[in-house]
C-alpha cells in the first residue's frame, strides 16, 4: 500500500516540480520530506501549491473533456479543514458564487479533506450525494417523469431524507452532505439568489419562449473523485462553463432526458410522422440555437461546439509544445451536433488514463 | 502455413454449415475434403454456397457497416474464372448495371479469383485500382482542386495511363484493372448510360440546383479484400445503397472533399463570419435534406440516418436472437449528423473483426 503510494506521490511531485522549472535537487528534497511523512502517519498532505497545480493537471488529463485549453486558469479552493456539515455547505455555497460570479464563469474547484489513506487513521471521509452542485430533481408522476429523469434515485433519496420539492420541471436539488463520522447525510436548500438561470428563448422563433425551458448556469461536477499522487480526495466538486450541445443536444433533447425534440418539432411545423422531414435534426438545431442565444442575452458564458473544437486544438498545439502527449475519449469529445465538421472527428486520441485525474466513484446512494 | 488456413477453413466450414442447419458429419467431411485438397494444392477452392455465404457472413461481420439488417439479400456473383481484364471489365459492367437496377439498388458482390495462397502456384491474382467503381475524378489546378480531393492520387495515376476526363467537377474516372501477370493495369471507361447519377435539388430552398451538385447512385467499393475461411479474395468489389449523410455530410460537406458548406450557407444567407450563426449546421441539414429528397424523386433508393439506425437495432435484436453476440465499431456507426438522437450513440460495441470479412489492403499505386 505504502509503496504504491510513494511510487505515485514520487511521480507526482517530480513532474509537478519539473513543470514549475525547479530542480530535480528541490524535488528530490521534497519526495524525503514526503517519504518520512508516510512512514509516521501511512499518508502524507500536499502543499496548497501541489494541491492547485495537481488539481490543474488533473483537469489537463480529463481526456473526455473538450474545454481543456483553460486548464492552467483553475481556481482552487482549499477547504480541506473543513470538517463539520455546515462548514462544508458554505464552502459549497462560496464555490458556487465565486464559480458563477454573475454570469461570467470562471472555472473553480473546491478541495475537500482527502479520505483516509491508512487504516486505523481516523476517517474524516466527506460524501457529496449530488452529482452536481446545482442539478434539477425528477419525479415519478402517473403521467411519466416531471422534471429531469436523470435525478429519479437521487429526488427520491432527498426525499426520504425529508426535503420537498416545488413540484415543478426545474426543481432545484439541496445539497447534500455526508462526513465520515455521520450515519445519515444532512441537506441545505441552495439560496435561490445564488443560482443563477437562463430562461430560453429563441433569436427567430417567437413561439420558444413559451415552452418555458430554462437552464442552469453552472455545471458543477460534485460527484468525481480528484486522485492526485496517490491521494484521493473524494469530495472535489470542480465547474467549467457550458458547451451548448450539453444542454441543447442532451439533456434537453435526449428520450431519457427532458426530451423536448417531438415538441419543438411541432411547435416548428414539421412533420414528426417520417424521418424523411429530419424533423429531429432540425428541431435540435433550433434548440441548440436557443440555448446557446439564451445565455449569450443573459451574459451567462457558454461556448458553442465549433469554438470549442477550435480552442480544443489550441490546446493540443500548446500542448505539443510543451512536450506532453494529449491523451483523450474521442467518443466523449467529438460534439452531439454535426460532429464531423470539427477537426476533432477527423483525428485520433489515444485514450489511456494520466494522474492526477478526476475518476467515477461509487454512490453513497441506491 | 498451412495449419493456418485449415484452422481457418475449419472454423469457417463448421460455422457455415451449422447456420444452414446442417450436421456436424457433414461439416467434417467437408472439411476432410478441404484438408486433402490443401495438402494436394497449398489451398482450396469454395463450393459456389460456401463463397456465397461466406461474403454475406462477412457482411454481417462488418463492424463498421450501419446497414447489415440485410446481409442475407446480398447477391453474390461468382467470377472466379474470369482472367483476362476484357472479361474483368465486364463482370464489374454486368455487377454496375445489376446493383444499379434503374435505382431500385441490390447489393452485391463480384468475387474474382482469390490471391494464390501457396507458393510456387501460378499467381492469378487480380488487383482492382479503384477504390470505388464509380467515383469522380479530382484534378489539382492553380485554383485548387477541380473534382474530389479523395481522387487527386488515383486521377493523377490515370492519366499517367493515358486517360483523358472531361475537366469538370464529377468527371466518372476509367475502371483500372490490373491481372497477376501484367506489369502496367488496363483502363476501360465506364459507359456513360450505366452510371446512374443523382443532380441535387432541394424540395424547398429553389437556389439549391443552380449549385449544380450531382452525385453517383452506387457506391461500390472495390479495394478491401474479402476472407472467407482463410482464402482471400483480393478482387471483390460490393455496394449497398447510400446512407444520406455518407453523401451529405462527408463527400460534399468535408473540408478534404467539395467542401460545400460555405457556399450553401451563404446561399442561405446566413453570416458565415461567426459560429453563433451556427453555420455550418444549418448548411450541413440543407445539403443532407436535399441529397435525400433528391435520390429519393429520382427514384434511386438511399436510407436516412434515423430509419438506418432503426434498422441497425433490428438488426441487433436479430443477431440476439439468433445467438450471435454483434461486434461493431461505434466510431463509424453513429451518423454524422445529429449522432445522440440515434439509439447507437448509447450503446457500447466490441470491436473485433470476426472473420469472414472485409479487410483494407495496400494500394498498388503511389
Amino acid at each position: 500500500m505504502n509503496s504504491k503510494l510513494l511510487e505515485e506521490a514520487r511521480a507526482f511531485i517530480y513532474t509537478c516540480y519539473s513543470e514549475w522549472g525547479r530542480s530535480e535537487e528541490e524535488a528530490a528534497s521534497r519526495f524525503e520530506e514526503i517519504s518520512r511523512e508516510v512512514s509516521q502517519t501511512g499518508t502524507y498532505t500536499h502543499h496548497y501549491e501541489e494541491l492547485q497545480h495537481g488539481a490543474k493537471m488533473a483537469w489537463r488529463n480529463s481526456n473526455r473533456c473538450i474545454g481543456r485549453l483553460f486548464w492552467n486558469t483553475l481556481q482552487v479552493f482549499d477547504e480541506r479543514d473543513t470538517a463539520a456539515p455546515e462548514g462544508i455547505r458554505d464552502a459549497l455555497l462560496r464555490h458556487i458564487r465565486y464559480g458563477t460570479n454573475e454570469g461570467k464563469i470562471r472555472p473553480t474547484i473546491t478541495v475537500f479533506a482527502p479520505d483516509s489513506a491508512a487504516e486505523g487513521t481516523n476517517n474524516r471521509r466527506i460524501h457529496l450525494w449530488n452529482h452536481q452542485l446545482i442539478r434539477y430533481a425528477g419525479y415519478e408522476t402517473g403521467a411519466g417523469v416531471l422534471g429531469d429523469p436523470h435525478s429519479l434515485a437521487f429526488t427520491r433519496t432527498c426525499m426520504e431524507l425529508g426535503w420537498r420539492g416545488q413540484g415543478t420541471a426545474f426543481d432545484v436539488l439541496p445539497l447534500v452532505i455526508q462526513t465520515g463520522d455521520a450515519a445519515e447525510p444532512v441537506w441545505f436548500e441552495i439560496p435561490q439568489e445564488d443560482v443563477l438561470q437562463v430562461p430560453l428563448k429563441h433569436p427567430d422563433l417567437s413561439w420558444f419562449e413559451d415552452l418555458k425551458l430554462q437552464w442552469y448556469a453552472v455545471p458543477i461536477i460534485s460527484d468525481m473523485r480528484l486522485e492526485i499522487g496517490g491521494i484521493t480526495y473524494g469530495a472535489a466538486p470542480f465547474n467549467g462553463w457550458y458547451m451548448a450541445t450539453e444542454i441543447g443536444a442532451r439533456n434537453l433533447a435526449d428520450e431519457q432526458r427532458y426530451h423536448m425534440l417531438p415538441k419543438v418539432a411541432s411547435c416548428m411545423g414539421l412533420d414528426t410522422g417520417t424521418n424523411a422531414s429530419f424533423w429531429k435534426d432540425r428541431a435540435l438545431l433550433e434548440l441548440n440555437h436557443a440555448v446557446h442565444h439564451s445565455f449569450r442575452e443573459a451574459g451567462v458564458s457558454i461556448v458553442d461546439h465549433h469554438t470549442a473544437a477550435q480552442q480544443f486544438q489550441l490546446f493540443e498545439q500548446q500542448e505539443k509544445q510543451c512536450g506532453r502527449p494529449v491523451t483523450g475519449d474521442w467518443t466523449w469529445l467529438i460534439p452531439p451536433v454535426s460532429p464531423a465538421v470539427t477537426p476533432i472527428f477527423h483525428n485520433q486520441y489515444e485514450n489511456t488514463w494520466k494522474t492526477p485525474n478526476f475518476f467515477y466513484q461509487d454512490k453513497p446512494y441506491k
